[in-house]
């Protein structure tokens, strides 16, 4: 017997999740198929657990200010790395709650398996053949791992396995000073772990300009090593593992590796669809559709590779089955693009940042958050924000930076991105005081002087267009 | 013998400082008289002391919240009040250097004294009189302190001098529950005071929307008591002041006053301009040019009573300084009204609340901080946020909130509503996960279906107007 269905959504995650939800908007005949654990990656091994262990080992960092700043007693303070971990399990539950439950309430209609296609419209799981109008391919990823590495036995994990370590060492290396890398191994520092952060370029946290990739490399010192440009190799060592890389040794209990992550296509017979591969073996697809060559195929989410971040996930859930299934789909465009990094001070990029921006006609502007008012107050001053301009008309292009309260910056700044705002007009926006969007105001009126600006009246809007809020 | 001058400014607080520099533009023939003391209100007394209180009480304050999430040791925490005023004054001193150099700077420019009119262009000063072309009072305020409760001495203070307290007694009454109450009520509970709060009416924070009134009520009253339509008297008592009001009767070892500020306009001869008053005493003016009838006087900051916040204070001596000497000055819209209370979690209003709010055609929506994930990884789940957009095209009228990292929100609110943005447009806009701005998309959900919007594809920009950050 074959089943049929209109749609078929290959894996459990954000993508898959959100593309069933979309596609419940046009029809109920819809099957899921998943091969690997559910609950998203985000709230199981990713950005869930790591926040709430991110959010612990900051709050447990202001000690030092704290002592400074009148309170007694922060000497007793110690971290308990195995309740620590339990805390940030608790929590990690509740939210992989959530997915788990929207894929059982699919009853039959949710098929735990190793999905295969056996031609574009044919797939077989679990010895089921399935018949689908519309596939989208969700199938997620995982993190890289050295085959050889994997020797080493429980002393190396990834995302996948540190949130489970019940009691972690003392001593930790951290290869890989993406993102992830910096996010925890700053957080392990913080609870009082020896960190040692290796990687292989010269930037962390996925920055490119090099003053902002300095700043925050600046600040990841005061609690940890940060060995750039390093070649690591792992060996066995009489307590632990040694590790080796940039001119250094050290041996630590265990080692994080955040190595990046690899698409899950493994078993999905992408040979039997007789498509064209890229480098990493993932079918060719429409960057805009999200449809592979004239198949009924969709492919989404992090194994798309376009943007492996949840909430773009979520997006390319949601346009992969608007055009799967809507009869007359326009085209849609993507949101700023956007990365944060909860180190403290967090991190990241808004719009077009390196090698993304045009070669020529950019103007800068930078804020230096080390004596920024706010930042000063709250003990967090640190960090240094670097806008890019178009030339020709003070439109802001994008921005990087490291600095207190980077995600809630980076959230109008990619906003103000999007909607095509030029230097000008943000400046007439309110900046309350004290705040630390005054600093992202001294960075703007920075790219104004680059370009040569003399304004003729404050930095108010004109009156020309009445709005309700306007005086009078 | 008589000075000249093209322009007198009167107060050397943030509204004189920012005219005296928009005046700088045009002319160097300015004078600046101050009577009161040197260093901006905000710096002195006002939003630099508070924020560096309240960032240390807010961090002590999530002693609970570490020690449930693994942090051994903090029952030994104590926070030492003394210390922490020192460490308050500390940072103060920082930012009040500013603003006095900068009067300072003026040299023979800078006069300290009281000014009289003695008509619309001759002022006198130490005994000397200044004709002057153009004059901007900037006089600003001083804290309201009922006159039967100076006999009580140091044991009621208003912001005036809550931060020179060397040791604060542990039993503190508040009185007034406006912005300046509620945060430093609050700072003090966390540092654990024993703190009653009274208010008059039964709103606090300046918050209108009955909910939102409510969520930051209950924030409060894990903390410290909040009486709220109360008369209170005080009281000589044994060991401190009796407090009495709102059926209760407490006795606390010092009060803080928080009623309001009433305008500086004593002594400077307003009577001899021959121009209408208001109830406060202060000349009327035109609430677009500042300008008082149609003398070359112009009135700025928190005198004026139109926007008492440091950022507007900094609007109005600018827009009062390019009126009074701007050949062709343009109407100037001021931006759209904002107020920020910085308590954990902060609260506040964007755009148009409460009273000034359409009668009719406005929908509502809300979002739940109890429940928000992000707030929730930080231990700070709590607050309701608030919006109103009109009826018949989606625009975002105003918002009101608590919440955590509300001053953050209301500035993507504040952005949002100048900007005349539709629930629809904002929508659009990149939400990282997890942040609290999700909170903030949840509650335009919420307007969405209550203007019985059913939108048709994604929540994703079209693509009819191509962008550099577009795909493809």
């Amino acid at each position: 017997m074959t089943r049929q269905a209109k749609l078929v959504v290959l894996g459990a995650g954000t993508a898959g999740l959100t593309a069933l939800s979309e596609a419940w908007r046009y029809t109920d005949d819809v099957l899921l198929i998943n091969a690997g654990p559910y609950g998203t990656t985000c709230a199981r091994v990713g950005c869930m657990p790591s926040k709430a262990l991110l959010e612990v080992a900051h709050a447990y960092g202001r000690r030092d200010w704290l002592a400074e700043s009148g309170i007694a007693g922060t000497q007793a303070l110690e971290a308990d790395l195995a309740a620590v971990m339990v805390h940030v399990r608790k929590l990690r539950d509740r939210f992989v709650a959530g997915p788990i439950d929207t894929a059982e309430s699919l009853g039959e209609r949710n098929i735990h398996g190793q999905p295969r296609f056996l031609d574009p419209t044919t797939l077989e799981v679990n010895g089921e053949r399935i018949q689908a109008e519309k596939v989208i391919i969700a199938t997620g990823t995982r993190p890289n791992l050295p085959e050889a590495w994997r020797a080493l036995g429980d002393r190396v994990v990834t995302s996948d396995g540190v949130f489970e370590l019940k009691a972690p060492g003392k001593r930790l290396g951290v290869v890989g000073l993406g993102p992830i890398g910096v996010e925890l191994g700053q957080a392990f520092a913080q609870l009082g772990c020896e960190v040692h952060g290796f990687t292989r370029g010269s930037s962390v946290a996925g920055l490119s300009d090099p003053d902002v990739n300095a700043s925050l490399i600046e600040v990841l010192e005061r609690q940890m090593t940060v060995i750039t440009d390093a070649d690591v190799t792992l060996d066995q060592g009489d307590t632990g593992v040694v590790m080796q890389g940039g001119g250094r040794e050290v041996e630590v209990d265990w080692v994080l590796a955040s190595l990046g992550r690899r698409p899950n296509i493994e078993g999905l017979g992408l040979e039997n669809l007789d498509v064209e591969l890229d480098e990493r073996g993932v079918p060719v697809f429409d960057a805009s559709t999200l449809r592979i060559a004239d198949l009924p195929i969709y492919i989404t989410g992090d194994v798309s590779g376009l943007r492996p971040l949840m909430h773009e996930a979520a997006d390319e859930g949601r346009i992969a089955a608007y055009h799967a299934l809507h009869p007359d789909a326009e085209c849609l465009r993507r949101r700023t693009p956007q990365a944060i990094v909860f180190t403290e001070p967090g991190a990241g990029h808004a719009g077009l940042t390196g090698a993304k921006l045009p070669q020529s006609g950019v103007v800068t502007g930078s804020a230096d958050f080390s004596r920024q008012g706010r930042a000063l107050m709250a003990g967090r001053n640190a960090g240094r924000l670097q806008l890019y301009a178009d030339e020709r008309d003070g439109r802001l292009l994008g921005a990087e930076l490291v600095a207190p309260d980077a995600e809630h910056l980076l959230h109008l700044l990619a906003w103000s991105i999007q909607q095509e705002m030029t230097v000008d007009q943000i400046l007439q926006m309110p900046f309350y005081h004290p705040t630390v969007e005054e600093g992202l105001r001294s960075a703007l009126q920075a790219v104004r002087r680059e370009l040569g600006q003399r304004r003729t009246q404050p930095d108010l809007p004109l009156c020309h267009e009445p709005a309700a809020w306007a005086l009078g």
